[in-house]
């Protein structure tokens, strides 16, 4: 029998157009000697911590139900970063709670760009209108223009990474302010990158009920742990918990989780050297020629190549080094993001791409 | 300064009415001895399994991003069930499965009632309309009475448990047949519970291009993993990716459900020995006085007890033993929903509830 029968539908017209004009998002699973392309810390925890993750995880019935509302890890997440729990919503990576934002709030979604690609992606997977807004010269807000385009285009939810994502810089603090006050929209302030900024709205959530803030365990050492965390208004939370899947953290993320976050010196000891290396590989990009590096608060730095940023790329690949080419988009022609990596992976990072800029 | 500044918007006309109308999801998370109300498996993996999760997890670079497709893990299942891996999508639990077919065909869904609650539930969570259709008696489906409603309602999403959940029951092949042939519509068949009746439509997938399959490992003793299963036509699965959060399986999950399927006997010997219990229980509700039991092929059972199972259900949770209580829905009135637990767990289960039906 044929695998398109005569007694079947065909499927082509039911799947929604909105989703079939979608493409996938790309992830480059090239497997590399250095990976430098998804802002993963480079360190792992060390052996003891380990074993007790190791014992935390044998110890977990994971034949019953994760606890539904992550109580321990809401409690550990919110002594780490000074949240209050009842404040608080934990999500299978930032991903699922953009997902979560954007189906309470409902469209148009605005955002500045370049930005995080998810915001856009998940938009319009869920079916939602998306307004951009081009940032200005150095990646900064252009606020008046930005709450021009909210007002015109009724925007619901408006995402600022700050730090922004992959651009580097933190918008600053008078252009955020003006758009939480006047888009009368939910802001939402991805805080992915606070580890190595240090900067944070999260003390003015009391004052700005239509905030939200994102932060994530991913780039300070859990990407594979996939816990994103939320903190806004009870009023906010409450409404959002309605639509969160219930069981969405498992229980061996749960406890790995709040096991490795009792260590938090080990956690500032790695932030700490990612930030001074992030400062070296600055300094070094500022002095290579041919290239064109943007500050950074995050534990990634942006810079542009005069040569073709796409050969770039895959020479660096072909030397085992992974890092993103963003080269495509207009305003970041011959733009590459790098990850912070270990000291003895950015030293031949650097190498490699003299070497690369160097030849014709 | 207070909470309601002048300076910041109302939220309450920001989040979409539909949001606004929802409740949340309700858990019992009452602690009991005995947990009777989720379908989990009662048994934990032996001693020597959990040291080799642990090791794996141990092994797991959790400061990286989790495999985006799975591969392994999809190959564990696929071995298992007899599945394609590129038939297949993973999810975090069914749940998110159901989300994302519902954001791919968009609505209305079409449900039987009484069903899963998850279907509705995250329908409306995504702001689209359910079309319901009564069980008929014995709780089968009506295949035409159903056609009907979907071809009236322009239904783009069926959804068929089957085996039913809160009922027990498998809907009959040729029912199932003529809605998958007839509905123009996506058809979800949930099996849930396959591994309980053995029966699937697995085999037929090359036929019907229009249906999905949902399987989980919650109920076979995974619940707290978090890892649902779909297969479906490459042309399904390759629209459905699309919308899937690209991490969506983080890694220890991964890690430990791909160790765990190594020992095929160990689940094996667990799903025989809840069948039989089930049968024994099944047998011996048939034999209770005041009880009307239904009949199943899932790890639970539905009885209707003559006394207010409202009050039958606090006085099980008064002895320690958790069970669901059905009865505020119409048909299901005075039901409750029992998990086949351990031999022992059963026993007082039976002890607790003679006594409970006996008195006044």
């Amino acid at each position: 029998m044929s695998a398109k029968s005569s007694k079947t539908p065909g499927i082509e017209n039911l799947i929604r157009p909105q989703i079939k004009r979608l493409a996938a998002y790309h992830i480059d699973e090239t497997a590399v000697r250095i990976k430098l392309d998804a802002m993963e810390n480079p360190f792992s925890m060390p052996v003891k911590v380990r074993r007790e993750i190791g014992a935390a995880v044998r110890g977990t019935a994971i034949n019953l139900y994760p606890d539904p509302s992550g109580k321990k890890l809401k409690q550990a997440i919110a002594s780490l970063w000074n949240m209050r729990p009842d404040q608080m919503l934990l999500g299978n990576g930032s991903d699922e709670l953009i997902q979560t934002i954007i189906l309470a709030f409902g469209g148009p979604v605005l955002i500045p760009v370049p930005t995080f690609a998810m915001y856009d992606i998940t938009a319009r997977a869920l079916a939602q209108n998306v307004i951009t807004v081009q940032l200005a010269s150095g990646f900064e807000l252009d606020a008046d223009l930005l709450l021009e385009k909210a007002k015109e285009g009724k925007a619901r939810v408006i995402f600022l990474a700050c730090p922004n994502n992959p651009t580097g810089n933190r918008f600053s603090d008078a252009a955020v302010r003006k758009i939480l006050e006047k888009a009368g929209a939910a802001v939402v302030i991805d805080e992915a990158y606070f580890s190595f900024s240090g900067k944070t709205w999260l003390p003015h959530l009391k004052h700005y009920r239509n905030m939200i803030i994102l932060r994530t365990l991913s780039k300070i050492g859990f990407a594979g742990l996939r816990v994103g965390v939320l903190a806004a208004s009870r009023e906010i939370v409450d409404e959002l918990n309605k639509i969160r899947l219930p069981y969405n953290i498992n229980s061996l993320s749960q406890a790995a989780a709040v096991t490795a976050l009792r260590h938090r010196n080990v956690l500032e000891r790695q932030i700490s050297l990612l930030i001074s290396e992030r400062e070296k590989l600055y300094n070094a990009f500022l002095r290579m020629r041919g290239v064109t590096a943007y500050p950074s608060e995050t534990n990634f730095i942006m810079i542009r190549t005069e040569k073709d940023a796409e050969n770039v790329h895959q020479e660096l690949k072909r030397a085992g080094i992974l890092v993103k080419n963003l080269s495509k988009s207009g305003p970041l022609k011959n733009c590459l993001r790098i990850t912070v990596g270990t000291p003895n992976e950015n030293r031949e990072l650097l190498t490699q791409l003299r070497t690369i800029l160097a030849t014709e």
